[in-house]
């Protein structure tokens, strides 16, 4: 995916990245983001019984400090049920670092991907962190977004400004992620920075409805990790803060813009994916319902399969909305694909598929709109194919 | 998968197959079984929304009837989500063939299996059912068997016979289904037949505790079809039935045993898979939380691609449990292996895993073993891995 537009932190905020060697070799594989003020922190963390070390210590932090000044993040080890060793080495890092950038550990928050069960590779950061936070300020966002990847293809960012009442402020984000994706997020990491001006509290609240309507609306597998983790740093440095009611709608869209560009980058490059599925339910008993009507049909492999075999097999759209527990009158349901209805009221449409779906399907976005014909509940997931190269990665990924 | 016994149907059954091209060419896909004297029927539905036509009608039929003479099932048209020409199309077959074979056509039950949304081929059925017809007593199990397969490979069937307080009765069952399986049943078709005397509530009874632990105990692809059943009939013609709890028992394990068998066979058949593996998750909650628990990992997309990988990632095992919705302490997990302790307590077990796996995992059958540690609940499920030719016969199947 080209960027096209120059790249611009908001102001305060520096980047550095190093090859530490933690998995892979010839690339970055620790990221530094640092405020050069205290920010406000918003965090939403994976719902994975089994947290992996830095998202315990994370969200630890967030409760012991009002503010922070830095994430670190490493590629290669999850340090997911890693015990009290896991813990330990997690803290250590925090503490090895915060004496380098003479802050408090509790000042930053760390965040690892990679395999689940290994330990960190403490040496290796050990002998890295120098270099790290000497680098301060000579990464672009696009080095500490490649910094963070995994099985991804592409570095993901993206960046916006909005100008509130009393001035400009500046929105920039990454995010890593590939697989292991699902609604309620997974492998997925999402880092946003701002130097918008606004208390802790005002934040996390537009954090959260943000990553509501992206980062968790989206599916590659059906798998939620046990790293997953989005933090959002404002750190003020703008001088901008909110006024009034169209001052939060503009923050609220300027939010969700960077976070639904991450998301769908990340479906994007959903491994071995070929096409980003957008499955739109409407006429559900509620919202709940809706979201449990799109994530059966974002997640059946046999729909997935379908899409990318660009089959217009609308019976297995139908087949999955009817085991997704969602409640509707199967004589009520209506499905269209690319634009095309292919079901109606409990029937399908009389045409010929093979004809006018031979182009449409070829599309990289497909859109599958589904109308329960019960209430007013919609949703809109974000959704992957499955292919033979998906199975290619996730059988080989580890060894 | 060589059969090592020669069949023999219970008393009272006939079976016939013809080939009236339907879908296929150069085999059977239309198959009778019909008994010479009323048979008590049990009957098992899929729970999907949408229904299709023989599955409404053959619910109905065993309202309206107190006993059933015959099955009739065809392969290549699902007769799924086809409105009311599909119910009367399917009410026409069953006036057809009622009339041929000189019974009441609500003594006859449907099924059908393949592309959803097609009508079936009306004048295929009516050019075919004379020789079918006169067929009756012509085909063997497996002929029937085959006649109704679609994807699968292999023809599905399984026999045995028990000797109770009075004499011995015969069992012998066939299914079909190598996708869109899941627990609750799929594209998934069983038939039993049984020369056993035994009234209708007991017998469902019987057949529907059988089902439970067996076919509604797999998944392929966690799909679940339009025009999944199981069948049952008993005809009495052995004139022996059950007397005391001990037959019962006996009754039991053969019903069970007939149904694992050909549970282990739609596994062992599932499309693109090679491998079976056997997800069994005790020390839950409750037995609805095990087999939640158990149906997470065995449908996770990573954990079946790790193990056709041969890899023995159980972090994906773990991160599935997590996310599964069971209730359970992270600490008192246990986690097993093709019978390996892997996962101990929340922590790895120290091992270097790729030479104890190594040649473990090229088993094709696999045993996870999960214990929550929480309570007694237990649940086995049978589920099969993700491979690169699942990939292609799903984006390829229909077209």
């Amino acid at each position: 995916m080209e960027k096209n537009y120059s790249e611009k932190l908001p102001q305060g905020f520096s980047l550095a990245t190093v090859g530490a060697g933690f998995k892979y070799q010839n690339r970055p594989d620790l990221a530094l983001t640092f405020s050069s003020t205290p920010a406000a922190c918003a965090g939403v963390f994976t719902t994975n019984i089994f947290q992996a070390a830095p998202v315990l210590i994370a969200r630890d932090n967030l409760k012991k400090s009002s503010t922070v000044r830095a994430i670190l993040v490493n590629a290669g080890q999850a340090n997911a049920c890693t015990g009290d060793k896991g813990i330990a080495n997690c803290l250590k890092t925090l503490e090895i670092a915060a004496d380098k950038l003479q802050i408090d550990y509790r000042e930053i928050l760390p965040a690892s991907t990679g395999v689940i069960g290994d330990h960190l590779k403490m040496h290796l950061f050990e002998k890295n962190i120098s270099l790290l936070v000497e680098n301060l300020g000579r990464s672009k966002g696009e080095d500490a977004a490649r910094a963070i990847m995994t099985t991804d293809t592409f570095p993901k960012t993206a960046q916006t400004e909005v100008e509130l009442e009393k001035g400009k402020v500046r929105f920039w984000g990454m995010a890593k992620g590939a697989g292991m994706i699902c609604p309620n997020m997974s492998t997925m990491l999402g880092f946003i920075l701002t130097d918008l001006k606004v208390n802790r509290l005002c934040w996390q609240e537009l954090i959260a409805q943000a990553v509501d309507q992206s980062f968790n609306a989206l599916t590659i597998d059906g798998d939620t990790s046990t790293n997953d983790c989005v933090l959002a740093m404002a750190n003020g440095e703008s001088g901008v803060e909110s006024s009034g009611q169209k001052d939060i709608q503009m923050l609220e869209g300027a939010l969700n813009k960077i976070c639904s560009d991450l998301s769908y980058q990340i479906v994007k490059d959903a491994e071995g994916g070929t096409k980003v599925l957008q499955v739109c339910v409407q006429g559900a008993a509620d919202k709940a319902q809706a979201k449990l009507a799109a994530s059966t049909v974002g997640n059946s492999p046999l729909v997935k399969t379908a899409m990318y075999g660009q089959d217009p097999n609308w019976g297995r759209i139908i087949a999955a909305l009817g085991r997704s527990g969602a409640e509707f009158d199967p004589n009520k349901v209506k499905v269209s694909l690319a634009g095309v209805e292919i079901f109606s009221f409990g029937h399908p449409v009389d045409m010929d598929r093979d004809t006018v779906f031979a182009s449409l399907l070829k599309d990289s976005d497909i859109k599958i709109e589904i109308d329960l014909g019960k209430g007013s509940g919609s949703f809109r997931l974000l959704a992957s194919d499955f292919t033979e190269e998906y199975i290619k990665i996730n059988a080989h990924y580890r060894t």
